[in-house]
C-alpha cells in the first residue's frame, strides 16, 4: 500500500530538481504586472477601478504609498501588481465616477481591443446584460484569459454553456500540469497540485457577502440540505416599510431614490432578481443546473397590509426569500431538489426576520453544521466591487478553486412542486357557512387545515380571514385557491398564499 | 510599458512547451492518495475521521459509493483521494467514537511515527494543548508536511514563531516555483502563479463558521475597521439563561452537561477562550500579533441579575464579546488597534444580540462593506470537523491562500487602553448626596456622565444605580470605579462596568 511521493526535500533545505541546475547567482525577475481589461465603467466598474488603482492606497494597511514610479502599481494583490490597462465603455464622452490613471489606463469603446489584446491577462465584465456581456465572458475564456464577472443574469441563464467552457479549460489545464509534474518528477516541497481556476463570479449574488466562495470552498466535507436567502435589498426595504404601514408604491419610489433598485422594477418586486440568484446558489450547493424560467416565482405585489397583521398574529414577519431545499414529505432532507421564490412567513426570532433595510442574508443548513448564516450588504458600489476585487486577487494569486466544484449525483431530481406549510388569506364578504365551504374545498384538494385565524371584522363586506395548512404541495394550494376564487358569493378577491418557514434555528 | 507574458497558447489548443515533447500515447498516472497522519482521536478527531473516511460517503452528492476496492478511498477531495493512514492517540485501549478502517489506518501512540514517516503528506493536529501539539505542528511544518490544526491556544500563544515558520516555507516555495516557471518559460494557459499554502487553522476559531478563510481571502481590496465576535458558546448560553432568571452556577452546570464547556470552566467564564480567539482574528484582520496575556479580559463572573434589568432599560442585552477595533477618540477608524474581551451592552436589535444558545457570530466592519456578519455553530464535533476537512481539501487541492496574508503597517500601534462609552453599576446603601459624590469623582477621573438610571429601590440598604458615560478610556473608568469602591459609607460592593456597543448596524 505504501506509495512514494517523489518528494524531493524538506522545505528548509531545498535541493535537486531540474531547477537546481541553475547558477546560484541567477537573479529572479519579479512577476510582471497582471494586466486587466475591464468592460463597463459604471457604478461597479468605477468602484473596482478605485479599489485596484488607488482610492484606498494610502489607507491600506499593507500598501503604504511609495514615492517611486512603482507607486502607480496597485498593491491590492501581493504576489503580482494589478494594472487595469483598458476600460471599455459605451460612450467615451460620458463623465466617469472615478479618476482615470492615464499613464496606465486607456479608454475604449471597442470590446475586441480588449479580447484580442495578447497583453491583457484578465477580463473583468461589469457591464451587465446578457448580450455583449456573453460574448465578453465566453470569448475571454476561450482566448485563455482569466475572467471575472458580476453578472448574475448572464450566469443563471447560460449556466450550462459557461460551465462547460470553464470545465473544459480547467480539465485541459489540470492535465497539462499533471503531465508536467510527472515528467519533471516535480513534487517540490510536497507542494499540492494546484488546480487554480481562472473564473470568478462572487459579485453576482448578494454583492459583498462572500457566499459564492464560501459555497465553493467551505462545504467540501459536508452535505447541504437547504439554502434560503434574502437576496434582494429593494424588496426587503419595501417589505420593512409596508410592515410599518407604507404602501408598496411609496416604498418603491423611496428605494429608487436611494439608487438600489433595478432599472426594471419588476425584476425586484416580481422576484425575478431573486430567482436568478437562488438558481446560482442551488447550482453551487447541489450541483444541479436549474432552468431559471421554470422556477416558481411569486413576488411581493399581491401582499397587503392585512398580511403583515396576520403575520404578527402568527409570530412571524414576511420576507421575500429564495429557497433551494431537498425536503420531502417525511420532512427528511434527502428528497428531490425544490427551488422557488416566494414571500415567506418567517418566525420573528429567525435570523432572516431580522434583516433590515437593504441588507441581504443567506442561511445554509447542512449535515455537519446545522445552520450557518451570512449577512451583509446586498448591493452598492463598494460592497459589489469588493467581491470583484476578491475574485481578481484570488485568481491572480492562483487561489481560486473550481468554479462549480459539486456535481449533482445522477439520481438527484428537480421537483418544482415544492412542499411546505402554507398561509392562505381569503378576502371575503360575510355570509353563512364560509368556513364550512372552505373546509370542503380543502378536503377536495387534499389540503389539511391546521388553523383558522380571523382578526375582528371591521367591515362585513370587505374582510379577510386566513388559514394555515399542514404540509402539502404548492400545486394543491394553488388548486385550493383557484377553487375558492370561484366562490363568487363570498370570495371578493383572489386568495393570497405563501409558504411558512420550517422552524430551523441553530 | 508593454510586457509580453510568454503565453504559449490559447487554452483550447494546447501546444509547444517542454511537456509537448512527450509521446502522445503516454498515459497519465492518477494522483496518488494524499496520506494523512492525525494526532488526536477524540471528539473532533473522530469527526474528521468519519468525514474523510466514510460516514457520509453514501449521502455525498459527488461520491456515490463504488463497489470496487477503491470505494475505500474517500472522495471528499476531488483531485486526490484522501487517506488517513495513521492516528496517534494517548491510549490505544480506550474505546473510540469512530469506526476504524483497518485496511488503511493504523493506530499509534508514538507521534514520531507520523512526523518521521516520509509517506505521510499531511499532519492533522486535533489533540489540543500547547505542549506536544506545538512539537507536532512545528516539526510537521519543518519536515515539509502540510499541516492542519484546530488549536486556538497553540496558535495564539505561539503566533510569532508559527507565522515565521509558515512564511519561511511559503517564501522558499514561491521562490522555487518562480524560478522553475521562468526557466521553463512556463506560462501554461496563462495560468496564475500558484502560491498555495500548506497550513490551515480554520477550526481554531468559531468551529464551523468559515471566518478564518473569509478573512484570509475575501477582504483583499478592503480595509477592516472592527471585528466583534461572540466566540464562546458556553458563556452565550449562560448569559441567555441569566437573562431569563437563572443563576450563573445553574446555567454553567447545564452547559457542562451538554458537553460544550471547556474542561476548565475559567477558560469560558473568565473570557480566556474568547481572548485567544479575538487575538487570532485581530492578526488576520489587522496583521498585528497581539500579546495574548496583555489583552484586557473581563469575563461574566461579576454580572448579576440587576445588570440584565438595567440592560433592558437601556434597550440592550449583555453578551460576552471579543473586540478588535481601530477606533480613536474622534470616532474615526484610523486609530491604534485596541483589543479586549468584555461583557458588552449590545442594542437588542443588533445581530449579535440575537445570537442564542451555543451559537457564535462574528461581525466585521470594513471600509467597502459596512458590516458583514457570519453566524453559525461555535462548537461541536461535526461543525469543528467540517472546518478541519475544509482546510484539508483546500490544501490538498492547492487552493489554500497564505495563512497570514496581511502585514501590519509599520505605524500601526497597539493601544490596550481602549475607548468606549461605558455602563457602570454602583451597588450602594442609601445615604445623602451619593449622586453628587459620584459626579465629583467622575470629574476627578475625567469621565463625563451621560445618564443616570435608578430602578425603584426595594431595599434601601441593598440597592444599585447605574450611570452611562460619554466616550472615555477604560483606564479612566477603572480609576473611577476604584475611587467609588473606596466610598465605604455608601458603596456596599465593587462597581461593575462594561462598555456599550457603538450603534453600528448595516
Amino acid at each position: 500500500m505504501a506509495h512514494s511521493n517523489n518528494k524531493m526535500s524538506t522545505p528548509l533545505s531545498p535541493v535537486a530538481s531540474s531547477s537546481s541546475r541553475r547558477k546560484k547567482s541567477q537573479v529572479l525577475k519579479p512577476m510582471p504586472p497582471l494586466r486587466i481589461g475591464m468592460v463597463g465603467g459604471g457604478t461597479i466598474g468605477g468602484g473596482v477601478y478605485e479599489l485596484i488603482m488607488g482610492r484606498l492606497k494610502e489607507e491600506r494597511p499593507y500598501s503604504p504609498r511609495s514615492s517611486s514610479k512603482h507607486s502607480k502599481q496597485s498593491q491590492v494583490c501581493r504576489k503580482r501588481p494589478l494594472w487595469i490597462t483598458k476600460v471599455c465603455v459605451k460612450d467615451l464622452s460620458k463623465p466617469r465616477s472615478f479618476h482615470l490613471d492615464e499613464e496606465i489606463t486607456t479608454m475604449t469603446t471597442n470590446v475586441d481591443s480588449i479580447l484580442n489584446d495578447p497583453n491583457i491577462d484578465m477580463v473583468v465584465e461589469v457591464m451587465g446584460g446578457t448580450g455583449l456581456a456573453k460574448k465578453v465572458v465566453e470569448e475571454g475564456l476561450m482566448k485563455g484569459k482569466m475572467v471575472v464577472t458580476a453578472n448574475k443574469a448572464l450566469l443563471a441563464n447560460h449556466l450550462e454553456s459557461i460551465q462547460g467552457l470553464v470545465n473544459q479549460i480547467q480539465e485541459a489545464q489540470d492535465k497539462q500540469l499533471l503531465q508536467h509534474q510527472q515528467e519533471q518528477q516535480l513534487y517540490m516541497y510536497n507542494m499540492p497540485l494546484p488546480v487554480a481556476s481562472c473564473f470568478g463570479f462572487e459579485a453576482a449574488v448578494c454583492a459583498g457577502i462572500p457566499i459564492i466562495h464560501t459555497l465553493q470552498t467551505c462545504y467540501a466535507g459536508d452535505v447541504i440540505h437547504q439554502i434560503q436567502g434574502i437576496c434582494n435589498g429593494t424588496t426587503n426595504y419595501i417589505l420593512e416599510k409596508m410592515k410599518n404601514g407604507a404602501s408598496m408604491e411609496e416604498a418603491l419610489l423611496e428605494t429608487q431614490d436611494l439608487g438600489y433598485a433595478e432599472e426594471d422594477p419588476n425584476e425586484d418586486i416580481e422576484g425575478f432578481d431573486v430567482r436568478v440568484k437562488i438558481c446560482l446558489l442551488a447550482k453551487l450547493a447541489f450541483g444541479l443546473t436549474v432552468p431559471v424560467q421554470d422556477v416558481p416565482c411569486r413576488g411581493i405585489t399581491l401582499l397587503e397590509r392585512i398580511d403583515f397583521e396576520y403575520a404578527k398574529v402568527l409570530g412571524c414577519t414576511i420576507k421575500l426569500v429564495g429557497t433551494a431545499q431537498r425536503l420531502h414529505e417525511a420532512r427528511e432532507w434527502d428528497g428531490p431538489l425544490s427551488v422557488y421564490v416566494s414571500p415567506l412567513m418567517v418566525p420573528k426570532d429567525h435570523v432572516l426576520a431580522r434583516i433590515s433595510s437593504h441588507g441581504n442574508a443567506v442561511a445554509i443548513t447542512s449535515a455537519n453544521m446545522g445552520t450557518c448564516s451570512y449577512l451583509g450588504p446586498g448591493a452598492g458600489r463598494f460592497p459589489t466591487a469588493n467581491s470583484v476585487v476578491a475574485d481578481i486577487c484570488r485568481i491572480a494569486d492562483g487561489q481560486q478553486g473550481p468554479a462549480f466544484p459539486i456535481e449533482a449525483p445522477p439520481h438527484l431530481e428537480l421537483d418544482l412542486d415544492y412542499i411546505a406549510i402554507f398561509y392562505i388569506r381569503i378576502p371575503f364578504q360575510d355570509g353563512l357557512g364560509i368556513i364550512k365551504r372552505v373546509g370542503e374545498l380543502s378536503e377536495d384538494c387534499g389540503v389539511s387545515i391546521h388553523s383558522i385565524l380571523q382578526t375582528p371584522i371591521m367591515d362585513r363586506m370587505s374582510a379577510d380571514f386566513c388559514v394555515t395548512t399542514e404540509e402539502c404541495k404548492v400545486s394543491q394550494v394553488e388548486d385550493l385557491c383557484e377553487a375558492i376564487n370561484q366562490q363568487v358569493d363570498f370570495c371578493r378577491a383572489p386568495c393570497v398564499y405563501m409558504p411558512m418557514m420550517r422552524e430551523i434555528y441553530y
